[in-house]
């Protein structure tokens, strides 16, 4: 068992890390809760409900609690208000109040609109993240980010709201498909990258292993991400500065799945390609050296097969105007400088966006796999 | 001009009052962010900006500044997440960035909608308001409490977000409909009842000028509605104490209000009924000496007439149950003990409430207008 804290100014929890932690859920929420077990009201998809419910409810039977389960339909199209605006009214019928606790079953889409749908139900209840993939248990899970999608773009809609604590079942992960593995793998190789150059070094030599899904690699891989993670979000919590690195690929990435329509590429294989447009434009200015900037992109090779792009550089370089981190028109990029430090700019020009771009379609023509 | 200050742990800022504050607004949102206009997007209701838009633009053109115009359909039907989605939609069709400033420019749905637009776009940006009602002036436009109805309740679902400042332009009542004038009123006379015995009396002595608009009668009342309810938020901004009093008729209140859904009264008339239905509870438990109830009950219908309520006691009984203040099953009610001072109550058993509504009913029967 590894435990990881986070300490915000808004919040202060635990992330746990673990085989098999699921077994004693019920004992730690209700140690973590003073005592006593409110109303708990888990949102999970189907899919993850079918797998490891029995295993979820077991602690929870052995002291008389019955959880509401409310089903969240799979997938990222489904993560809109619309989404949010039914659990809620679920959440209504049944009398959940201020007191209720909310338990967010399952991967990246499940822990945002859980826990958005935690940040706006009565203003505001309380959950807790049970993340069941890769990238969820190493990103997404923490941090008090949550949010829906707009047509417009990703998580445009959304709430900071920290969860009371995150536990992560590493047992979970052996079900996990291994594209999604993968995917998720390469939001680890991105916290090495930004922040941890020991991390990226141990996903170097250890690729095959945690390829393999090898339990103590992954929750070596893990823990080391998630650490890297809650430092930088208890240094940063509203992303004023610092936070702003983890959004390193994050530009480029959106674009690629908003060009998409976030159905052909997963989360972390966008965010993959986007790491190496970045790369390149670090490249570009000679901001980072040839050989260390061949590491990274081979790694995140390595981490793959990544998928096809089917889209124009200039479609996606136009969608990058709609992100997040842009502040009155200011487009933002977080460069690597070395294996462990990253550079903002914010004077990248659209020559040099669009050269990266076709770079990385380049590169994704000769080395995509789908 | 009056000013009056909000200080919470998470924000502090001025609510402005005046006679024609409309026409000076752009000058003083351009000091109070330092010197500079940021893109400006106006929310408001089709009525509204017919009646003031010319009055409000001219400052900003003065200054060189185009606020975009988002219209919402008027009423409270449309206080929900779908319209809050496609606000959202629209702002991030023309770039909206998290630098952009959102203007409330309407009653207490605009208010509460606007300001919900503000909390999640983004996670988060910038509002300020403008109110137009007296309702919204006195009460809905501070505070930061924003949000949307479920067809389960209202306000269901929203989220704390203060706005940068409050501009409540007193002329602007002068177009108010006289049954929206009285129902804000009530909401005046609740900050009378719970905190302020000196605004009670005002408003005893100079009912008649209230309710003919006189412009600087509404402007006292208007100020010394927002000096109680200043303090109150100041004083515990997340309602774990004290700002529950505000809350003052609104148990009953929100009942009737989904109980007629939200069609046959206006805020502020459900919530006078719901004043008299509390008051009854604490004359039945001889909280209150009968001359202080007496006279609260006497203002409350003076500011009347109120219209009447169609819907049977055992259904607002049952549909008090939902409402937001309960905690894991608790029902709170706030319960006047003399005017000015309250008491928050957890032990009003079924049948007293009963009884207190079908007293509330009969009232009802006796006095109502239409």
């Amino acid at each position: 068992m590894r435990t990881i804290a986070v300490n915000t100014p808004s919040a202060s929890y635990s992330v746990l890390i673990g085989d098999g932690l699921l077994a004693t859920l019920a004992d730690r929420l209700h140690k973590l809760l003073g005592g006593k077990l409110p109303r708990l009201f888990v949102v999970t998809s189907p899919e993850i409900w079918a797998l490891w419910s029995e295993r979820f409810l077991a602690s929870f039977a052995r002291r008389g609690a019955e959880p509401i389960v409310l089903f969240l339909p799979s997938g990222e199209a489904k993560k809109r208000m619309s989404s949010v605006e039914t659990l809620a009214g679920q959440l209504a019928a049944v009398g959940a109040d201020r007191d209720s606790l909310i338990l967010a079953f399952g991967g990246g889409v499940v822990g945002d609109l859980a826990g958005f749908l935690a940040a706006i139900y009565m203003r505001g209840i309380r959950y807790v993240q049970v993340p069941t993939t890769f990238l969820a248990q190493v990103d997404s899970s923490l941090g008090g980010k949550t949010g829906v999608n707009l047509v417009h773009g990703k998580n445009l809609i959304g709430s900071f709201h920290h969860p009371l604590a995150v536990y992560a079942d590493t047992a979970v992960l052996q079900t996990l498909p291994p594209e999604q593995l993968r995917a998720g793998l390469q939001e680890s190789i991105k916290a090495g990258v930004i922040y941890d150059a020991r991390l990226f070094a141990y996903m170097e030599e250890h690729a095959a292993a945690a390829l393999a899904s090898d339990p103590e690699t992954l929750a070596h891989i893990v823990a080391a991400s998630v650490r890297v993670k809650a430092d930088v979000v208890s240094k940063d919590e509203r992303e004023s500065g610092l936070r702003m690195i983890l959004n390193y690929g994050h530009t480029v990435g959106h674009a690629i799945e908003a060009a998409t329509s976030y159905k052909q590429l997963l989360h972390g294989e966008a965010v993959a390609w986007g790491m190496i447009a970045a790369l390149r434009i670090a490249r570009q200015r000679n901001k980072i050296q040839p050989s260390q900037a061949e590491r990274i992109e081979k790694l995140i090779l390595q981490y793959g097969p990544l998928p096809a792009i089917n889209a124009p550089a200039t479609k996606l370089a136009a969608l990058t105007a709609g992100d997040k981190k842009n502040r009155s028109g200011v487009r933002r990029f977080i460069l690597p400088v070395r294996i462990g430090k990253t550079e903002i700019v914010t004077d990248v020009s659209p020559e040099e966006l669009l050269s990266a771009i076709e770079q990385m379609l380049q590169l994704a023509r000769r080395k995509a796999a789908r």
